[in-house]
């Protein structure tokens, strides 16, 4: 391993360089005015693709956010491997819960803060210093490609028709994955499942108008009270979903299984300590591990509606809305769920007001198997970078476009994440130590390696 | 009435080009950078007060918004009538629902289109131009004050002790208040009752920050869903509100009283057209006016927490929020409610999140005998100018402050309202009528002129 070990440690400076740069472009996806800085953020992927040694790099576009794809083709007969990422990053309001602004990277207390340190500009651009290391060093043992998206974050729309019209180059044995976290630290894992996801707007309009409080409260239904109460109803008192046909098609989990997760390490005091909440919630009859990795849930994203300005203002306001999302588990279809939710929620409205809702986005669950090669590889990679054999954990997170890939490309996905659970990803103060980052490179050259060999 | 209608149509125009003055000062009370607002608009006041004629008028400073004073004494042993107005305005969001900007007034189709136009500027500086009407035509027939404050959309919270301070200087016989509406244009009517009010704002807080919603979702009790749930608890599938206590000190109304008031016209179908809903909702076993009336209720006045941008984003967030209030009845305590929501309402916070309850304002009710003098010589002035008698109605809406003037004052007021329910107040597109504002500038000297005569 001194290749790799030397190789970075020459190169550590400009290695956070680049990321900086990369992260420096604020590419939110979910906000339009951000459509120039995600060119811009695939123009610094073409550059570095290019620098770091690949033979061709490309921004393709699609009908929504580019797609950067390079490659270097050693050999057609050698095996080949994909890597996915996404140059797209989450909003980062509330701003002022943010120590330092979320676009200027900052290195305090061993770790990288800024929006996209971790999800996934750092976990993206430990592949790119990888694939550079071993093109340097004349150790690639196999052809490599990559495929960077600038639209994970809301979706990915539009990825998977452009892996349909772009099939015959996207060709590979696996496609590696740096989007997901580890236990911790000293406690390696690798995500082997992932929730899948199903996202609406609701919109719940009573009167035609604002109406002054007094003159009609008691009288006229305030969509505020209507839609706290339709949301309500979504969960009942078990924590059990409540959308007529929502478990359905959930696959129940073998005791035996069950039994397997509980090995992951879990301490619920620190937990709940570092959230700062007295008691967890959700499920009965399932751990909190379970809950999140097995299991789906209902949550309200976002609420709004009447006066939420300073001081009092007494209004029965015209409108309530909310964002309303369900993770899903393997075997849930997103589409059917987002239709038994519409439907649904659309009955239950009672007739003084009026109920639309909207699908904004969805996508399925996945599932690796650990007998595979290249998960194999991964374990091996890991055992001895962090000296000990990956737990393989389920996910609560989503990338929905996993499972499109094996539908389309015919191609299984392996989640060597390396983030941590406190990096934040999502939340003000997003951050990603320097030890996982440059762990992650040293990993990523071993798995090619194992991969290689493997496929021999 | 000759000398009224002459002055009135000499003079109408002037009469207009005042109110317009008046309403193009942004004085919205509950947002604090229109503090100066408050003041221009108190000097405005003192202006207009001077030029019809006061013998002095003058501007109090209280721990809040200014209070403008004016008073003419024509003869300590005649009756002293005031005026109470205010000359503050609601917020005016949501800007884009209004067709011309609020504080730029405009007449179309025989209306006045302005905040404020109807509440409370429009009715006040009715009581105004009948004052100078009165003296200029040698009409005056008592003695007149004025008492002009900047908090009534904020609930009057420094008017009480104003009063209490300035006792001798208020004292009076009657206090004319132009505030509420009349069923129709040709339906008079005279608001005999008024509900009390209080109102809360809430913070649930789950999370320390705001989680990912995939890697916590299930385990993690989420504050919205929560807010929500709290929020359905505050009345039953019978609209009823399950505050315990909060129906301990309302008077049922006899069955007498009911069938008087269900004898004020009420035409569900075109109530329900007005506001573009197929249904109405509310407490069973009343009547639509009933619930608005005689009974109390409860209203999500806004809520808000999470992500409320464009598009997706999957989130569960560390804090919810709702600003929520009751219409009290004559007889319920405010503060005694207020107390028993917050205490209800924290004591129904499950393990998981922290609530708290902060009070931001609240008042009486009120009830206006129809026997008393004032009341009648009200109704005289009704029925001349409108040729029908006036139908005495319990209105749903709250002044606070006019059961304080009876606390502290002792003395009654009257509901002199010339609005009409399509004005629109506390809403986009506020308007008055030409014909209400005139209609009222007749009927007030018609009351100083039977109250005088009654109290001879």
């Amino acid at each position: 391993m001194d290749y790799i070990n030397n190789y970075i440690e020459e190169n550590k400076e400009r290695f956070l360089d680049e990321l900086f740069g990369l992260i420096k472009i604020p590419s939110i996806s979910s906000l339009s005015e951000h459509k120039g800085d995600m060119y811009k953020a695939a123009e610094y992927w073409k550059k570095t693709l290019l620098e770091a040694g690949a033979d061709k790099a490309e921004i393709f576009e699609t009908e929504g956010n580019p797609v950067t794809y390079g490659e270097k083709i050693i050999d057609p007969s050698l095996p080949t491997v994909m890597v996915y990422s996404h140059m797209d990053v989450m909003p980062v309001d509330p701003l002022d819960l943010w120590t330092t602004p979320p676009f200027e990277p900052e290195i305090r207390d061993g770790k990288i803060w800024a929006r996209g340190a971790d999800d996934d500009k750092g976990q993206g651009m430990m592949h790119a210093k990888a694939f550079e290391l071993m093109v340097k060093t004349n150790t690639l043992p196999c052809n490599v490609k990559f495929m960077i998206e600038g639209e994970e974050e809301i979706g990915s729309p539009n990825l998977g028709k452009w892996c349909e019209q772009n099939k015959e180059m996207l060709k590979s044995d696996v496609i590696l994955v740096s989007d997901t976290s580890m236990i911790a630290p000293d406690i390696p894992s690798i995500t082997t499942g992932l929730r899948g996801l199903a996202y609406w707007q609701v919109e719940v309009t009573g009167p035609n108008k604002d109406l002054h409080s007094g003159l009609f409260g008691g009288t006229v239904a305030n969509p505020i009270n209507v839609l706290c109460n339709m949301i309500n109803q979504m969960v009942d008192e078990n924590g059990k979903v409540t959308i007529p046909g929502f478990y359905d098609d959930v696959l129940e989990v073998s005791s035996e299984e069950r039994e397997l997760l509980a090995k992951a390490p879990f301490n619920e005091e620190e937990y709940k300590k570092a959230i700062d909440v007295e008691e967890l919630a959700g499920e009965k009859g399932y751990s909190p591990s379970e809950r999140t990795g097995i299991r789906p849930s209902f949550d309200v994203c976002g609420i709004w509606g009447g006066y939420t300005g300073e001081g009092a203002k007494t209004v029965l306001p015209s409108k309530a809305f909310a964002k309303v999302s369900s993770r899903l588990v393997p075997n849930q279809d997103h589409e059917k769920i987002a239709q038994l939710f519409k439907e649904h929620f659309e009955s239950i409205a009672p007739k003084p007001v009026k109920v639309e809702v909207t699908s904004l986005h969805g996508g399925q669950g996945y599932v690796c198997p650990i007998g595979i090669p290249a998960y194999q590889a991964a374990e091996k990679a890991y055992t001895d970078v962090f000296g000990k054999r990956p737990v393989p954990v389920r996910s609560g997170g989503s990338i929905p476009i996993i499972s499109t890939f094996e539908e389309v490309l015919g191609v299984k996905s392996v989640l060597m994440g390396f983030g941590l659970e406190s990096d934040a990803i999502h939340s003000p103060n997003e951050n990603y130590p320097l030890e996982q980052f440059f762990n992650g490179i040293k990993t990523i050259p071993l798995f090619y390696k194992y991969f290689a060999e493997m496929n021999k």
